[in-house]
């Protein structure tokens, strides 16, 4: 069994106003010296499967088709041991 | 600088109703072999120091007193060269 981990966030040039919003609560609780704070969302699950390379790639496509919105989001993928 | 990143899960007993929903869909997607998907958050930010330490120190901070609900979520940091 293998753990897949898919890391979704906003592409850099994306305005992140979540982030801006958490930055300015950081800031307020006395964390001053933060900076481009960004949020994003991680989906991990476990596959029923020692391929790495066809976790991977299923992986992807689950990034491609229903995790990540291509127009605005990045997303990464790891691979562990579950 | 550092980039820190917070990654916040909730904790392992606690029913992840927002993961099942989208492990219906992955395996709906034909994705069917997916098993305990979880949804977390992902926080990262520029931190303008080098003590990896400190910003260890300040990053628990932040996890514990905005980032996380200690009720029900743990989180981990992660530190990078930025």
């Amino acid at each position: 069994m293998l753990k897949g981990v898919i890391t979704v966030m906003l592409q850099p040039n994306v305005l992140d106003v979540q982030g801006q919003a958490v930055e300015g609560a950081l800031k307020h609780l006395g964390f001053e010296s933060v900076e481009q704070v960004r949020i994003g969302r991680q989906i991990e699950m476990i596959l029923p499967t020692e391929d790495h390379e066809a976790a991977r790639l299923q992986l992807s496509e689950m990034g491609k088709k229903l995790l990540a919105n291509p127009v605005i989001e990045d997303f990464q993928i790891d691979i562990k041991e579950a």
